[in-house]
């Protein structure tokens, strides 16, 4: 993995923006990560080195199941749900490729969707991945009620047809073993956005067909950058300019790859920097309301949609471009037509290169600050490294901006309105709050 | 549809917004745009009173392709692409279905993805849409000229295998003339962001079956609302209440529908906002970099992503929620373990419509403010309704910041960038900068 972040040119060299932090400030922040003092939240830092027994757990029983089932549905939402949805894209969606056993992430509850889906499996031949840290997610429990009671609507063995993916000892961990439905652990020290690298991703992963042995590799390769103590440390650097560039004003950072197989990291992405930046306190118990709101972006479609903005709207944005040096695929524009010989003897990928360089460029003339990470080709190493360099990268921002990285108490109170609807015992008066906020809503609809 | 705006609650109703605007202003307004004298690009105010025989050529075409081909290839971006990609997830992709004929869009050039898709075709039994207004895309066209080779070295007839939407008169229409390619045109006075009601989205709708005539008269039924001179008028109340939340510094504007069926709504819409209202100068002639950046989002999904952020970030957004009243499908929750009694009889959309308004309420809590557009269901109507709410609110919201709505001067820069790049004559001096550029970059990378 590279960074170029001259690409901001005018704007990076004019605008006090540096690249070297601080050395002691650098030192610190790294330390104190490294060292697991910054939060009791940082177990996703041991997940590329763990042991051979767990690695091949999840081999075995990805290939088990690639056997046995023709499909395998995932219900998790969030962190349980995201990076397996962007392994998904990178692997096979994008270049038209199925897994033989498909693996599909069902991550919100329409009806709709969730019914039409069911009803087109052949549940037989259909393994259900539960997949919640908490195990007590209602999105993701609502719909394992809804596969049960088909499962025994047909008479199917459960613990043939569910792997339970949860922290040890919770309720829904004990129903698992109590039948014998198989369990994958969840180490409670791994928060559900940063867990990609746990059972969460590397079962799914396995069952694919992704090597995920390289991809540990990958995040090793990540982790030995993202401990480095000067300005090659990538994610450092890139958070710092982030950083700097937000006490500016730069209150909106844009995903943008040049890279159909990158199409979904910029939304997995977006939980991280998202969830674990914005918050009202800092560590002080001040109010601070911090973050940086990320903004999903791909090129070259988006050039045709989003670049006219941040080319001339709003001056209040820093893109970070992704670029793959090298396809697996290619063809050079042979065929021409009359208006098309400005294009003849360029090829597909070069013609996105170009595109790239060209918005990246543009984008500086006019003083829009741009970086770009770019991979040296799509594998399970790179993609491994990629996944640690954007949690390191908002691990150190949350230090840079001295928040908790790793909570997420803004989403209690909708968690805790929902319970009231459902009339949980104990929450009867939030549910009231909502009946009055209806009537009141009814009075100013149109 | 219908619009709630009691979900902003106390912001709403303490913040000085106000729905009703000027009553002098609104009709100087809408009568300017439905006079055609604030621009002359409003010809979509035409589409959905389209000519009879004008369906009636899309219907006809729409039908033989379905029956002949097995698979429909749209080569197009931006405009040619983001509406078709709705309107395919709308009816097919969110409920498991997929067309008779297989409607699939390629919006980017990434090598890895347009080749192995080509591969995997069988050509004969496949039509490619090319759209592009102005006939000169250079994605599209490269994508174009990548097929061609194909269909001749298949000896395939080209006129058999192309359907080509441009603008009448300009050398790729004229190409598909002398070629006896069909052909649809686009109007020179619909800009491609709001061509979706032109052939460019009738004739590959029509292809998947979609009733294109209800969906001209859900159209026509916008129209109607955005032609009143009340707060009745949807897109201008809405316009009006992001209009004024932005000059209170509101410069992020949220769409988030709850309903999969509505998960590309975010994305059409974003186009429409960014392209049309990011712009550095007023019709004066002044440096105003207007505009406000649209941020995609889905119910429930992004609660378990991006709600922490929109509940206690930069409080600089307005969310716009989707929902949809009656689903097609639903299922209540009957199975129960011991930690799921609180979900038992309640529906599956049942409880996606909880967790909408506990999170609406719960950002209202915190004076983040909201409003709500519902739909009854979703069908052809309801569609075309959606789509013309959300061209007149763009173009009324043009209106408001006093910015041409219509043209995209942003983004020439790039591509000029790219011509020179690929050594065109008249531009050889851009490539030459790029040339440098690359090199300033490569001494700034690690």
């Amino acid at each position: 993995m590279k960074l170029m972040y001259s690409a901001v040119s005018k704007e990076f060299i004019n605008s006090g923006v540096n690249i070297k932090c601080a050395t002691t400030t650098q030192e610190r922040i790294i330390k104190s990560i490294f060292s697991k003092k910054a939060s009791n939240m940082l177990g996703f830092l041991d997940l590329p080195n763990m042991q051979k027994d767990e690695i091949e757990k999840y081999k075995t029983m990805g290939s088990e199941i690639r056997k046995k089932y023709k499909d395998m549905i995932v219900l998790g939402i969030g962190g349980s749900a995201l990076g397996i949805k962007m392994l998904k894209n990178t692997f096979f969606d994008s270049i038209n490729e199925t897994p033989k056993c498909n693996v599909r992430v069902c991550d919100n509850i329409d009806s709709d969707t969730f019914i039409t889906m069911l009803s087109k499996l052949n549940l037989k031949k259909t393994m259900f991945n539960v997949i919640t840290k908490s195990g007590s997610t209602s999105e993701t429990l609502a719909q394992m009620m809804i596969v049960l009671n088909r499962l025994k609507a047909k008479k199917l063995d459960i613990s043939k047809h569910f792997v339970i993916t949860t922290t040890k000892g919770n309720a829904l961990y004990n129903f698992a073993v109590e039948n014998n439905i198989p369990t994958c652990e969840i180490p409670e020290s791994v928060g559900g956005r940063f867990s990609v690298l746990s059972a969460v991703g590397l079962l799914p992963a396995s069952v694919m067909g992704i090597d995920i042995e390289k991809m540990l590799a990958g995040g090793r390769q990540g982790l030995s950058i993202a401990s480095r103590l000067d300005e090659k440390n990538i994610p450092f650097t890139t958070a710092y300019i982030n950083y700097q560039y937000l006490s500016k004003g730069r209150v909106n950072f844009v995903t943008m790859p040049y890279s159909d197989r990158l199409a979904l990291v910029p939304e997995f992405f977006a939980q991280l920097w998202g969830e674990s930046l914005g918050k009202k306190h800092n560590l002080k118990g001040e109010e601070v309301y911090a973050g940086q709101t990320p903004i999903k972006s791909l090129g070259v479609t988006d050039q045709h949609s989003q670049l006219q903005l941040y080319t001339e709207g709003v001056d209040d944005k820093i893109i970070m471009f992704m670029t793959v040096d090298k396809n697996a695929y290619d063809e050079v524009i042979s065929e021409e037509i009359a208006i098309t010989k400005h294009l003849t003897g360029t090829s597909l990928k070069t013609l996105l290169d170009y595109e790239y360089i060209s918005t990246a460029y543009s984008l500086a003339e006019v003083n829009r600050p741009s970086y770009t990470i770019s991979l040296p080709c799509i594998c399970e190493e790179s993609i491994g490294e990629l996944i640690v360099f954007m949690e390191m990268m908002t691990a150190f921002m949350g230090s840079m901006l001295k928040v908790d990285a790793f909570d997420q108490p803004g989403v209690e109170l909708s968690k805790i309105y929902t319970k009231g609807c459902l009339k949980m015992k104990g929450y009867e008066k939030y549910g009231e709050n909502i009946r009055k906020f209806k009537k009141v809503s009814s009075k100013f609809s149109l």
